[in-house]
């Protein structure tokens, strides 16, 4: 039961210039149902990644950053759900390396330019014969209004496709943005893996194509968990095709800003996508510290406080238990901070001032705005002027029934 | 449901000459429940404690610290239930001194010879006057032979009381160890708190006891953890009358290591039943991390472990799910660490041999294993000689349950 979150509206989806997209059945993990997605990109498209920093990093991710880091051009994406390639050591590189040479062979381009994703089951042989044998099918299915199909075929345990669009008219032009993502598995991985892929149609040199995405990732996917659980095969890559001939030289460019800002829309609405579809999830909370000395310690406070598994149920239980906020913010690892100095907050509700229970608050106050399905919850440190803020949902039955029974 | 954990045998608990006990109702939050216990120590007794490194620790803790520091020594302890006495300010401190103030006028010494600790619903005012009104029924019952009546009156969620003792015969003499701890709450901040109290009648000088003290805790209830939620209130007290007339002077005494082995003996026995009666607990589960390079990466290892929502779920669900565990620990924070180097066992089953799954190694077996009430998680990091191990439990239901409907 994802908290406020549809599939995509039909037509909302913009096709990028320079992106085809093509799916097929591969039957990877289980038959009858779309689990491999090929993109296509157009010569001369440039592409970033930033990827899991878990040191069992699945084989995909190991090529694919390889082969990004060759710089020979990136012409195509393999994904496939079923089966992560992960903790499969040598053999999973190896059969990694053949489902990119296949594609490569196909599209006519060196195997180097073909990167490979993978989601699904962990530990278990990639079935390289099988996806393989679905290539010609997901070329065969190549076009450029296939987003909504491509937004389906890299789903694991989302319950809801997540794909967002956005246009930005700049000087020299109209650029079209659209991406896709999928998560819930960040939380599960044996289904592992946060995946987004972003697509835009300006013509940007590799070095900004690189600062804009650890730009955008930082205010996005960085920005979200749902257990700490940061999975072997997380991926988020940025593609640039050029085809609009909207060019943006550098950061100096006039039209940077707006740029940045239609990707950065896009890769906030699938990072919170993927915390409305979170594993037993039933609240959408965003946790903002304020008031820190450096944004790092404002983060600590932030995560202290959405991974603490106490806070977590009193947010499903609608539960203004402020000790547990301010317990979690104690135990952040700021060793000097002034507990008297800390005020806290539930959307406007002031719950708590220097350090301890606001005069004025009355419970009620409190239980009415955490049972909403969205709220914040709004530390201030009062010992400087940096702030950090994250999305995280809360810790149900759900969660346990999902991660317990799911195997058995 | 404690996880092979009973409450102490009649007759097990060994008086430690020089230690009294007494308890008393006092209607602190509920009536007819013993709430409230004073230790009285023999004069001359040296105390040493450790406390929370939460920033939002409790007025008792502000103030046993502060008491302990000024040095003119320890007449007795006094303990509430019912109350932490955490997130209250200024006017907390006031309240936990007026306790002291009134136990000290009582026992004829200062307020500063006196200890408080507290341990209940947070954020809410200590009722002073119900506390010094029980005093004096606490002090009429004081006896040598009470500390089985003292573990049951410091409890909060346990569901079991927690004691222990230990004799040991010294060149000099033979020495008694008997502590009592409470936990549960450390998950439950509201019910805050772990606390625990040994006490033994060797005589010994404080620095000595102090690095004693440092000691134990570190193989002891610094190497538990339930869910990773650090109370405001935790304390870890440990008090040598020096009645048994046994001196030992410093570590490099014949007989320091029996006697250090004894309090870590029962030290150990008491922060094991905080992780057997832990809310909602199925499973005792040692996690033993090896082969690091120092003991800090060890341990990070560990905690990642035990921390992960993912294994622990996992553990109660018996489901020997690897994936989880090995990438809990790939996202440790060892930067340098070679997943390639990785082994990993659940009791003798060894599961995974440098980093994927052991060939040999079959479902059943981890099943098998992990169905046990007690089970090792051990893995093997084969980049050094470091080793460090904890305790922990799963995650259940009852954990959701517990936590997300306490208030309600």
């Amino acid at each position: 039961m994802a908290v406020n979150l549809s599939p995509p509206e039909a037509g909302s989806l913009r096709p990028v210039a320079g992106v085809e997209l093509g799916v097929a059945m591969a039957a990877v993990r289980k038959p009858n149902r779309r689990d491999l997605l090929v993109m296509r990109l157009a010569p001369g498209s440039r592409v970033a990644g930033v990827f899991t920093r878990n040191r069992f990093c699945a084989a995909p991710v190991v090529l694919a950053r390889r082969y990004l880091a060759a710089g020979r051009g990136v012409r195509a994406l393999v994904v496939n759900t079923g089966n992560a390639n992960a903790g499969t050591g040598d053999d999973g590189l190896q059969r990694a390396e053949r489902v990119c040479q296949a594609l490569a062979e196909a599209l006519g381009c060196l195997p180097e330019q073909v990167l490979p994703f993978s989601t699904g089951v962990i530990m278990e042989p990639l079935p390289v014969e099988r996806i393989v044998a679905g290539l010609p099918a997901a070329l065969a299915d190549l076009r450029a209004d296939r987003w909504a199909a491509a937004a389906e075929a890299i789903m694991t345990t989302d319950t809801v496709p997540k794909a967002r669009s956005a246009r930005v008219a700049l000087a020299a032009g109209q650029v079209t943005v659209t991406g896709i993502a999928k998560g819930a598995g960040m939380i599960r991985p044996d289904m592992a893996t946060m995946l987004a892929f972003l697509c835009c149609d300006a013509d940007l040199p590799e070095p900004l194509l690189r600062a804009l995405l650890a730009e955008i990732a930082d205010d996005s996917f960085n920005c979200i968990t749902v257990d700490g659980d940061t999975s072997t095969n997380d991926a988020l890559i940025l593609a640039a095709t050029g085809a609009s001939g909207v060019r943006v030289q550098d950061a100096s460019h006039p039209d940077y800003a707006r740029l940045r800002e239609a990707l950065r829309e896009v890769a906030v609405w699938l990072a919170q996508a993927i915390v409305r579809d979170g594993e037993g999830a039933t609240k959408f909370v965003t946790v903002r510290v304020e008031g820190g000395r450096s944004r790092a310690e404002c983060r600590s406070v932030a995560y202290a406080i959405a991974h603490s598994p106490l806070v977590k149920t009193a947010f499903f239980a609608s539960d203004p238990n402020l000790g547990r906020i301010l317990a979690a913010i104690g135990y952040a690892g700021i060793g000097d901070l002034d507990a008297a100095g800390v005020d806290l907050y539930i959307d406007d509700v002031q719950v708590a001032a220097q350090g301890g229970r606001h005069p004025d608050y009355r419970e009620e106050q409190g239980v009415a705005a955490m049972r909403k399905a969205e709220f914040t919850v709004r530390a201030v440190l009062n010992r400087g002027a940096a702030a950090a803020r994250l999305w995280t949902c809360d810790l149900s039955y759900d969660y346990v029934k999902i991660n317990a029974e799911y195997r058995s």
